[in-house]
């Protein structure tokens, strides 16, 4: 297999679920948020129609925590028939900058991994969001010495990467992604003959999910935990 | 004056009420935002308290329309203590996605100056503000291919600069911004020992104000309209 990795010269990364938690964060969030509704519709009921909100809105609003928390106000107008109270507003409110205001939590072997890699290879990161957001991740993850860049990108296809990498004179064939995203992180990488491992989050917002078959046909690897991505690497 | 822009060999732009109306849409947002309330309150009072709103919610939001309209629903709770209707709360949402969905509208000579200038120089946007926002706004003004490279900072600071210059590989001798905002456009690119020219606009937001001693004392040049700075130019 390490035959496979011989050219590569940058390593890009993903941010969010791959060096640090935040999935959990919002489907916590979905959880408060279906509590404060609980008079109107059950958990399941919520959740779906949330989700459906989110995606009505994502156009308008991106990704990224503040769109998020639009999105359940104007849910929480229409679910309650316009008559959610204020505070149950206010709440919403809270819950949104509860979420950027959190801590970072570096999931497992990821600073020894990002150690053990900037020694021989370049390190980027891609990452979708807000870009506020992102950057006060990336400071508060203390990991930010590691990278020699850092990108946030309004869309993870294709086209946005082979941007990125013509931007920074990456040729794709030298070019590794690591990512916990089959379809942002893995299968536009692969699509434009960079390579990619895929290292699995327990959890996938439903807008990052893709068909197995789909999955299934691509050249990618996918490992358990990101230090595995050391056993494939020249160190 | 014009061997002081002799070495000048790459151009940045602010976007915001430097190539296009931006300001004035929150002047109307911030009255449509004062007549919903006005039964709490003066607009004058209303005006003041959402800008102090703004000024608090500055470090968790950042900027754009999202964390506007986030800091507008808190002021609608606060200023109506919390008997401010759904209804309402429905109608700032509203503000925020016209805002957000409101076409370009180009300032007076800017097509045709980028046009001139880009025979004979790099021209850059550098902005600040939401990430997919300033990415559409781009996308639907028609100027994108002017540019060689588009940067969206989440601050406007001297590092900043520093920071997109060494990027790019451009000296800061070489580079002269160009923008209506003298907190964001053109103190910090004199501080950085690069070239400067000033194109206010009519309207300024409260928190991009400088105070007239700060500016008198910086080096740049200040111009009417922005196809002045053609005048001062090698073409």
């Amino acid at each position: 297999m390490k035959a496979d990795y011989n050219n590569i010269k940058v390593i890009g990364f993903d941010a969010d679920d791959t060096l640090w938690v935040n999935e959990t964060y919002f489907r916590d969030a979905e959880q408060e948020f279906a509590l404060l509704l609980s008079q109107f519709e059950t958990p399941n009921k919520i959740d779906q129609e949330l989700f459906k909100m989110e995606m009505k809105n994502l156009p308008v609003y991106g990704y990224g925590v503040k769109g998020f928390v639009l999105s359940m106000v104007e849910m929480a107008l229409e679910l309650s028939n316009h008559t959610v109270s204020s505070k149950t507003i206010e709440k919403i409110l809270d819950i949104g900058k509860d979420m950027i205001n959190k801590p970072v939590e570096l999931l497992d072997g990821v600073e020894e991994t990002l150690k053990s890699l900037s020694r021989k290879y370049r390190l980027i990161v891609a990452t979708k969001g807000d870009l506020l957001d992102q950057e006060r991740k990336l400071e508060k993850s203390g990991l930010l010495h590691y990278f020699h860049h850092i990108e946030v990108l309004s869309e993870k296809e294709s086209a946005n990467y082979s941007k990125l990498l013509a931007h920074l004179d990456i040729n794709p064939s030298e070019f590794l992604m690591v990512g916990n995203s089959l379809k942002s992180d893995i299968l536009p990488l692969v699509e434009i003959g960079a390579k990619a491992i895929h290292v699995p989050f327990h959890t996938t917002w439903q807008h990052e999910t893709v068909s197995q078959s789909v999955a299934d046909n691509a050249d990618y690897l996918t490992v358990d935990s990101i230090n595995e991505v050391l056993n494939y690497l020249n160190q």
